[in-house]
């Protein structure tokens, strides 16, 4: 398999997914500050013009939460989620969809606010809010989602990654972790994980 | 099971896939035009504050996408996803992911943009985008992702319901469903089944 990815995208969600299944596979980089993305090389493999994109064998997959569902059906002995268990699945999925949905499109109206808007003025207002929204979906993930140690509780599943990266964006966003104390030990918790600090080296090299 | 729902929103996905599925389930309509998922009883179910929800035996769920492939999973007589082929699977989770994190979150910015903005007028300036962001999105559905005459090809799956239902937006957004002639025949194609027609006449009752 082979993982197109950009830094400090949500790709690293994936990458470490992969990197914790024990997966044989590659990655190539694509350069934002050049709109790699949007050449027609890339859009060819992505006509959405985003990352992640994992080409496996049967075909190219995108979108975080199916392509993370998608490595943990395909490894099942790293046991990345509860393959047995359509509501327990389902509740991993879930998380995951809120992050995908509501709290990476938070976090893309600091950055992105020209997806939805033209007007230079509003695209100002819309980073104002962003770290009132992006404290708001921490808030709720701190309060009423988190289980802990890891996301579903003691078992580490493909929530975790997607949450450790997206947490990655709060000092960005201009909220600070300290709000949220079980998210902050759950950042460090993954940050000591042999597959995370091996994805980083190589996402930061 | 039990679904809480309101009129015009996404819950019409998971809806009709539970009819499709066979399920024995009830319904509770929201009412949005009194904020009743704002209540302290709805917030209790759901802290999101969102539709739909889904009360079944082992816990609650929410979020389109998780909901639907719960359904599928739960009821795989029905056979509403190809739940085994793991790849297939995922285009069916990637598919239903851009409705949820793209499609759904650009017309999102016509009626909801106080989500993401304080300011009134850059309110008003999101407003005036939602007819390109759509038309963009459903351009690409229509020329890249649409197989037809079911959205994954000659199989109904848990992506119909949900495309039927984004789709119903358009008008209401200022995007001519005409310019997307297998989309606008897919929605008179699910328009004719019967579970659509319950499900409609239920909701709009």
């Amino acid at each position: 398999m082979k993982l197109y990815y950009a830094t400090g995208t949500c790709a690293l969600a994936s990458h470490i997914a992969l990197e914790e299944a024990g997966a044989e596979y590659s990655t190539v980089k694509i350069n934002f500050a050049t709109s790699e993305q949007r050449s027609p090389e890339y859009l060819a493999i992505n006509p959405k013009g985003r990352v992640p994109s994992l080409v496996t064998e049967k075909g190219i997959l995108t979108e975080t939460p199916a392509m993370l569902a998608f490595i943990a059906q395909s490894f099942p002995k790293a046991r990345l989620a509860p393959l047995d268990d359509a509501f327990c699945f389902a509740e991993v999925q879930a998380f995951n969809s809120y992050l995908c949905s509501t709290v990476h499109v938070a976090h893309a109206h600091r950055m992105r606010g020209h997806r939805w808007v033209d007007d230079p003025a509003a695209i100002e207002a819309m980073k104002q809010k962003v770290p009132q929204t992006m404290g708001d979906c921490f808030a709720l993930i701190e309060s009423k989602m988190f289980q802990g140690p890891w996301v579903m509780g003691g078992t580490y599943t493909i929530c975790d990654p997607y949450l450790f990266t997206i947490a990655q964006w709060l000092e960005g966003d201009s909220v600070d972790p300290a709000r949220f104390p079980k998210v902050k030990a759950h950042r460090d918790r993954m940050s000591e994980r042999a597959a995370v600090r091996k994805v980083l080296a190589e996402e930061r090299g």
